[in-house]
């Protein structure tokens, strides 16, 4: 089925706002098996609206749009899409009835032009708001559907999961259904050379890769006759992926990096601190966006002058200056000075240039990250890395990074995939 | 003159990447006083994108391209606008000899794909690209123009102001010109109504706002029939604005407020350390953007334990537990600690309630920023907030901010930028 998404408002064509509307339902709707033609954005005209939505149906079977169903004037995607499949308004009353109760138990009075959202085209399918006030619908004519959502994102995403994907599923005698696994360490070339065994002369399930900053996803897709056949047949193939590149995966359910590792930190009780030059706290702040972050994070310190990593930290400011700040010594020295400041659990050091522009005769993107933990936090801790040699309870590993980038904001979000990548491997 | 930006690509159809080239021409387009009236995203396929210009000079003069102009044979951007216009490709022997030189300079090999960047439609204008391979052009028949770019942002950007604009100009005999000033502390409509004296009945220079996360920004434009002109009208527009809300504005060149602070404590060699608890080292981590921040930035301590809280900054275990650890007592005690640590010429904490959720009997929102500072830095310094009891050439506020939001990021960016804001306001 040939689908094209249609946002409607004048906000987005002034560049006021980002349409990240947009990217979420080309995924979902990709991931679907729809092929996505066009995205447009068109502002609130109702004359632009229906040509453009006539226009679609040219090439289209499916219309998506985001925006308009507000209770103002400008409002106008319900009658450009009535008209457009020739049907026409009529008070909805479920909706009605659910608009004065929300209303009265907000304490809020309803006014002529709230009962706007409750108009709708009389043949729609009419999907509930979770998030707000305006109704969306479906509409469907002859093999052509025009399928509403609200504009804000939350009331948007909500509607979707809730009701207009079983709504665009019922359409269909198979699902589709996918798995999205999240990788670190292996870039997209050699994914793929690696799977190829997989991917060659396989219909289904299907495997795609997708390169992000500094990562990359795999998808895993099948279209069956059942969910449950659909997931069996991910199943088996995931298990056939994990067998290759397991060591790379981090997580099976699309989850961020951070939030896996952090999550891992607050399950296993494991107290972690962090001292960062390069990346200037950029670690800290991504991890305490974990929540519930606070029972394990005790904390960051970025230390950005020599002066601050001697007082903080403990590096003998001999050591740097015969090494460098910018040294795998004084990167082990800092988180070794920090684990032993505050007995944290993981102690993670960034130190490096993120540039733009080399320094201290290393090209921008050289950056080391010093990691130092307890062995006994899980096997793989006490195997992996050194001991430290006035303390064997004590491991460490230093890690150079050569991004090769003269982009400093890139770079430090490479070094701290890397900073978490790193803890993520000695972990249980 | 009515415009649409047409965006050619089909990783973003399917989600990959977010379209930001659509936001930033379109803000270009409208502040230079071009109708856009749609925004439009297709694939790498001739047929759609053919019917799709043709579809568009219905109601517009002037489409503007993204992407499609590369070596491969995907690429189909030139081959189309010149059959829509009505032209042929040829060989533009001028772009050979650049790719040819651009090849021989950094000991690449041109292969026959690469002279596929070099063909132009026979009439087309056509632009260099500093920053890549392919260049762009703009090609014109009876008043409809299709101008075209590449599409990674770096280069179109360049493309865009040196070539592109300059080209689009040339077609008024009026130029428009505008400044944006930047405003924290006044909402969107209190701005409105401060202004609406010099709003009502203005017809050039106009003035618009738009409110963005946590602040606004103000867009005085002009049309005219010379730069300067138009900037005299800017000018005397601007004083009279500045009358008005000059205490809020903080920058006349749209430039970021963590920008306009780090620039200036550069400027004035003022050195400053952060300690930060709800923030989460969202203020040293945006402090640390700023080119040339480390000769300034001591360091920045995420305190997001109590022991933390204690054994870094020395606030007394007593005081958190009598006032709780989000408190402004606290907040204070934090930035006092840290100054007395480090020196540190400026030193800010923040504490307190970040959501989601309430905490101690506060809700999300509840947040207390401690600001210290050295009194002789600046006139401003000298006589705003109180000393400190025990010495009094160091002064102090303590700042509350009750954001009402449940939402925990916005939480933090409201708080780092009232950080921000309240260290501009005792800057030089």
């Amino acid at each position: 089925m040939r689908a094209a998404i249609l946002t409607i408002g004048t906000e987005i064509l002034f560049g006021q706002i980002t349409n990240t509307n947009t990217v979420f339902l080309s995924r979902e709707l990709n991931n679907m098996g729809f092929d996505v033609l066009y995205h447009h954005t068109v502002g609130d005209n109702e004359g632009r609206l229906a040509d453009l939505m006539t226009d679609i149906f040219r090439s289209c079977d499916l219309i998506i749009t985001t925006g308009g169903l507000g209770p103002t004037e400008d409002d106008l995607t319900k009658e450009t899409a009535a008209e457009v499949l020739h049907d026409t308004l009529v008070r909805h009353e479920e909706s009605v009835r659910w608009l004065e109760g929300l209303y009265a138990s907000r304490g809020w009075s309803m006014t002529e032009n709230t009962y706007k959202q409750a108009m709708m085209p009389s043949r729609a399918t009419v999907f509930p708001n979770s998030n707000g006030t305006a109704p969306g619908f479906a509409l469907s004519e002859n093999g052509r559907i025009i399928a509403c959502m609200p504009g804000p994102p939350n009331e948007m995403k909500a509607m979707w999961s809730l009701s207009v994907k079983p709504y665009l599923e019922s359409f269909s005698s198979e699902v589709i259904r996918y798995r999205i696994l999240r990788t670190y360490g292996i870039g997209e070339p050699k994914l793929e050379t690696l799977l190829l065994p997989l991917i060659d002369g396989q219909t289904d399930p299907t495997l795609a890769t997708y390169a992000k900053v500094g990562e990359c996803s795999l998808r895993i897709a099948s279209k069956r006759a059942t969910e449950e056949e659909a997931f069996a047949a991910i199943d088996e193939m995931t298990a056939k992926v994990m067998d290759i590149i397991g060591d790379n995966v981090y997580s099976m359910d699309d989850e961020e990096l951070y939030l896996v590792v952090g999550k891992k930190l607050i399950a296993n009780n494991l107290e972690i601190s962090s001292c960062e030059s390069c990346t200037g706290g950029l670690f800290a702040s991504t991890l305490v966006k974990v929540p519930g972050i606070s029972a394990v994070f005790d904390r960051g310190i970025v230390t950005y002058s020599e002066r601050a990593k001697t007082e903080e930290l403990g590096v003998p400011a001999e050591l740097i200056a015969a090494k460098t700040a910018e040294s795998p010594e004084v990167a082990l020295a800092m988180a070794a000075g920090l684990k032993k400041k505050t007995g944290s659990r993981i102690c993670v050091s960034s130190t490096g240039v993120a540039g733009p522009g080399p320094y201290h005769g290393l090209p921008a993107g050289t950056m080391f990250i010093g990691l130092v933990w307890d062995a006994d936090i899980s096997e793989k801790a006490a195997v992996s890395g050194e001991t430290l040699p006035d303390d064997p309870s004590v491991r460490f590993r230093v890690i150079r990074m050569d991004t090769v980038r003269d982009e400093r904001e890139t770079n430090k979000l490479f070094c701290v995939l890397k900073m978490l990548d790193s803890i993520r491997r000695i972990l249980p």
